[in-house]
């Protein structure tokens, strides 16, 4: 790519992320304003839920709109309601997966269930009130945003075979995503033994079937794309987002706190099945640290002996080998597929870009 | 209407049934079909919904089907989709409003969180991972099932003005039903002093829209009902609502447990602020019962004399005479609307059996 056609692409995709937030704002503020007939504390649960979306880096829209270009489409205004559709989507999901860990704070900050509790606490609601509060808050919130990105790509104006293939999208998105939420819950409880493949499918459909494959594949069924592209990047879509979860992982337990915003005790109080601990579980020294894994009251002093487990088992070793044959087979894939030059370097930026990350 | 219309009609709405039935189990195991690629757990997940859905009455569905078939609508398949949406979402909202509530029955038998969380106790799970399980399944069965929802409706082959007119009720019906819901919970805090008014309007809200509108509506639109018609049903639609709630809560506490399946403990142990309560709150017996409201260890002994006080404030006879009241008011607005007799009928015996039921 020219240099010039790389100022030009960088600023398109400035633009579109600048239509997002835009048209994000406007969905939601529109809500906001029709709140406020209901009672005072639904017009809040709007409020926080429009904070949230404000505060977000948007991956997933911008990673749609890039697409979206590169592959031909030209209708910008139907590209961004399906980007902030995706973008709502996953406030949807991160919201209900704080419900389901019971979890008040997200990167630092009191969540929705965290920032409601907090706030009738004051006004002299029993702490077993102030938690229901706050998780029936989030709840409704996660239904209503879960709502209104289906509503938003079924109101697309579109040829009906397009529309029906939008709405197969997220309709398959959907159901991977709570089957791998689901999983992952059945994992932490560890009433069997698992196996990294069962690890790695989870993560495959918790993550990377809506944050990665939803995103890419929108933006080729919008720009009209053919089956066979679809097929490749439905593939490679997939495999980007299992390097981008295991490097999380790892993050969650040897990241920098100030960098990723996560707590690297949170992982391991909650018992996460991981990849690193179904490597780690195989070794004999494992037997010495297990009572500490998922144990909810697990101090900052007994965090680094099961670290340094983790470590010495050769599990962080592991995974890193993991992503690092992971990026050569994407890149293998992205070479020898039949798309669009921009295409490729975004889907090769993408990839380096999950699995070097630190934050 | 002759006898023999009334045996025609009747056919018809027997036949209605069965094919709401057949399309429900149809959409239901072909998702529980799909969901076997998946873990174990995720395909019993679905079949613990389609146990759900085979058991219930379909009130909603057969009310829609009847409104559509009396204003005309002659496209029986495109109706059966729309009146299968309409169970789905109150399949979903009732399992979200037994998460917030913390419920592990529904009519008496272990709903979806209980199935879940008793199975995994006897594997050897703790209390709180087993509660925990039960909840996230719940959880995501909700999320599932309003999604599926939804995209029925979004599937519907309609020309566009109608189509956004269903996804326009739709989403409306959402908004206002989760209002409902995050207000009673919040009046169920008892922070502030809660009105007759906030209490009906709450009710209006998180029942009427979703159970009496949305089916009526939803006929009318796809029938392709003039919008007069349309505002007329609404009107009458929501009161009728009403009126099915307030029902519902005297049965809640002085119902006959054997014939509603439901426990006359629970709304009193919940502190559910309902229009009985709000009238008992302002008699100064009630200061000598107010705190076993809300106790969520009240007892079978101390439940009746709460229930004493609020038949002796005047709190039940108040109830009844509202009732009463909405009933004429409804009868009046069935009697002036200018809507096809087949309609007033329907609407004239939902009235009746709303107003007067014992189950």
């Amino acid at each position: 790519m020219s240099e010039t056609a790389v100022d030009v692409a960088d600023a398109a995709v400035f633009d579109d992320a600048a239509l997002v937030e835009e048209r994000m704002l406007e969905l939601l503020s529109q809500r906001t304003q029709r709140s406020r007939a209901f009672a005072p504390a639904y017009a809040q649960l709007w409020q926080a839920v429009e904070r949230m979306a404000a505060g977000g880096k948007k991956v997933r829209p911008r990673m749609l709109m890039r697409a979206y270009h590169a592959l031909g489409g030209t209708d910008t205004r139907t590209a961004v309601d399906a980007a902030c559709a995706v973008e709502l989507l996953h406030l949807a999901l991160v919201i209900h997966d704080d419900v389901i860990d019971k979890d008040l704070l997200r990167r630092g900050e009191l969540n929705i269930s965290g920032q409601f509790a907090v706030e009738v606490m004051v006004r002299g609601a029993t702490r077993h009130e102030a938690s229901a509060w706050g998780e029936a808050s989030s709840l409704l919130a996660g239904d209503l945003l879960l709502s209104l990105a289906q509503s938003l790509l079924a109101r697309l104006d579109l040829p009906q075979q397009r529309r029906l293939a939008v709405l197969d999208l997220f309709d398959e998105t959907l159901f991977e995503s709570a089957a791998g939420e689901h999983h992952d819950v059945w994992l932490s409880m560890h009433l069997e033994a698992s196996s990294p493949t069962d690890v790695l499918a989870m993560l495959d459909q918790k993550t990377a079937a809506y944050s990665f494959r939803a995103p890419l594949v929108l933006a080729a069924i919008l720009a009209g794309s053919e089956p066979s592209i679809i097929a490749e990047l439905t593939t490679i879509a997939r495999q980007i987002g299992v390097i981008y979860q295991l490097r999380d992982d790892i993050l969650g337990l040897f990241g920098d706190e100030r960098a990723t915003g996560k707590s690297t005790l949170s992982d391991l109080r909650e018992g996460k099945e991981t990849l690193l601990i179904a490597y780690a579980r195989s070794d004999p020294s494992w037997q010495g640290v297990e009572a500490l894994f998922g144990d909810r009251e697990l101090s900052i002093m007994e965090a680094p002996e099961l670290r340094r487990v983790i470590e010495q088992s050769g599990g962080l070793a592991f995974v890193e080998s993991v992503i690092a044959d992971r990026c050569r087979h994407v890149h293998d894939l992205i070479g020898s597929a039949a798309l669009p030059p921009a295409v490729k370097d975004q889907l090769t930026e993408l990839t380096t870009a999950c699995s070097a990350r630190d934050s």
